[in-house]
């Protein structure tokens, strides 16, 4: 006989996006133990009110206060409180009742709710890894003095987590990288390479922007990045291994030399899942990886030649202070403009570079700063833009 | 500052063996954590009087009682107290000092000294996979009632170990082996292996008993029936993989799906240290795996029509009562005739196959059974090697 426990109450920020719509197929299959308290959308205000209808969260909110009249209109005969603004997104995730909320909005845009929510005592699911990159010693600082715990959505980093030990210090982490589309592309065929190549995964299925980021290796410098702040770790003991397949999905070595790898199909739902039950495992019918067909893994170095990003996360890590944010900035203009056929690809990495020279160092920035330093880089980015 | 812990007192069974001078060596160098209370050997008593003089036990005892008088006089000079028999071994381990047991004599042998050690309430850290092969039912029981732990020392079941988490339940283990020298041999090239070529195993450095066992894969079907034990799990879920570069060392597959994995180079003291510095992990100078230069990982199934000594222990494992005892005392009986060229390599598995049809089979033995068991399989098995 099992004792009944209490549903925990999750708030979605980002609920039409890739994670937040594969976060929505978990909690139905675990109805049981999951139940929707908040939903959160930029725009797409029709998988909103349906996801609403479905899962009859107690609020919805709407980013973009353009859609509000007809979202309000549309739950009108449902016990739903509709509000609308980023305003709104931030004041929600304090909401008593709620225990989680998953950060599964894209960017920069993640910051200010993210905060929010662990000023409120929330524990933060958290897959907008933007936030850690643009502002980790501020969320950090804020976690501690809140004892808010910050699980890892991104597959990489809840492989780490599931692999930790209490007590145990990490030697180092190694996060493996798929390599992308473009892994074994020379510098003059990358020149050419279109979006739609960019946008064709080889082994995750998962949103536009996280997409063009993985074939630019921008990802994996972001989750560098993310890794630090998460684990505490120092530049020297995070490694990048390329691993086409996807099947480790990152390993963690301890003080002792063993290592501890996470492994399995490439599949969100599983780290999503991890981060809602966290620390207990759900039992899943998910697909099981089947070891009578796996019959080979291989690693590579990764080239920071080819994908400068990799190089340019690393040198923003280095510099600290707000030179993350530069990076990100940079980063989220240039792959706007390269998914509106504005740049080339490795053009993204040239105005990047020069973002980050442009903008003045600041060692120790407060919120306010990673605001101001958030819009002169995009500023300056865009005017490093090709005509 | 660190708070002074007492060191813990390591009692070694088989000290002069592998996995005994590979723990002295790990010992050695971790000796503010830890401190030998005693060691015992079979026959090898010079390497014995080194040793005791080295690390200078409360008590030394070697088993074969011919070997006394010049343990005893060696050591004259030192105050440490020298005793003979295998009845002494069974009592040494009782002394109210030691912290742990490490079991690392060979084969059945192992059992009783297993058993007294757990009845004075001693953690066990277990490389003698043979006595849970024999008895795990009355292992666990016996473990169970004094409330001791039984920690892995086999690098398999280590990784194993190193990868479960309090609380959730495992789905199945992988156990990986190397599939050893003769992997690829067609059954016409086994039948004209010598043992000098079973004696050479491709990763990993052991006694001769088990590097026999591993080139004709007993070793992996002991190792199944160790976990099925250590970790309380059904025949189906254990998997064997062949995975011939010994880098996984094994994994462990959650009800969610996940799979973890422990890895590393194959190097018998990191799990030893494991074993003895649980649940810490202590900082170490070994070799570290270099990923730089790891490229892949392979993969394929276990053939158990060329290697029928894994199916012989499948079968027996299901069996369960006596059988594995049965497994076990022909597999010795085989191997030291394989080692003093009196049986081929795949006639092993045929005299195995007939003691196991040939000795009563009992489904609730008990201690007293098992002895009896041995003893007549032994002796069948010797009445059915070739003339």
């Amino acid at each position: 006989m099992q004792a009944e426990t209490p549903k925990k109450q999750i708030a979605i920020l980002g609920s039409t996006g890739s994670i937040g719509t594969q976060a929505l197929d978990v909690i139905r299959v675990h109805a049981d133990r999951f139940e929707v308290y908040a939903l959160t959308a930029n725009n797409q205000v029709d998988l909103l009110i349906k996801q609403a209808i479905d899962f009859q969260p107690d609020a919805v909110i709407i980013a973009n206060e353009a859609h509000y009249g007809r979202l309000k209109e549309a739950l009108a005969p449902w016990p739903i409180k509709v509000y609308a603004g980023a305003e709104a997104v931030a004041q929600v995730v304090q909401a008593a009742p709620i225990d989680i909320v998953l950060t599964a909005m894209v960017g920069y845009a993640g910051l200010k709710p993210t905060i929010e929510a662990i000023k409120a005592g929330k524990v933060i699911a958290l897959a907008n890894k933007e936030t850690m990159v643009v502002a980790g010693e501020i969320i950090n600082s804020l976690a501690l003095e809140h004892r808010v715990p910050i699980l890892p959505v991104d597959s990489e980093h809840s492989a780490i987590f599931q692999c930790l030990e209490f007590n145990n210090p990490i030697e180092k982490i190694i996060l493996t990288a798929s390599g992308g589309p473009f892994r074994t592309l020379d510098e003059a065929a990358l020149a050419n390479v279109t979006k739609h190549q960019a946008l064709k995964h080889p082994n995750w299925d998962m949103g536009a922007k996280i997409t063009i980021d993985s074939a630019s290796m921008m990802n994996k410098g972001f989750e560098v990045i993310e890794a630090k702040w998460l684990f505490n770790l120092k530049t020297d003991q995070i490694d990048v291994l390329v691993h086409p397949q996807s099947i480790i999905h990152s390993m963690v070595q301890f003080h002792d030399g063993s290592i501890k790898a996470q492994l399995g199909l490439p599949d969100m739902k599983l780290p999503i899942l991890y981060a809602l039950s966290y620390p207990q495992r759900c039992k899943t019918d998910f697909p099981r990886l089947d070891f009578s067909t796996l019959t080979k893994l291989t690693f590579e170095q990764p080239d920071k030649g080819r994908f400068r990003n990799l190089a340019l996360a690393y040198e923003a890590m280095e510099a600290g202070g707000n030179m993350p944010c530069i990076l990100n900035a940079a980063n989220e203009v240039v792959v706007e403009a390269f998914l509106h056929d504005r740049i080339s690809f490795p053009g993204m990495s040239d105005v990047i570079a020069k973002t980050m020279s442009g903008i003045s160092f600041l060692k120790s920035p407060v919120y306010e700063d990673y605001v101001a330093t958030d819009r002169e880089a995009r500023r300056l980015a865009h005017t490093l833009l090709p005509r």
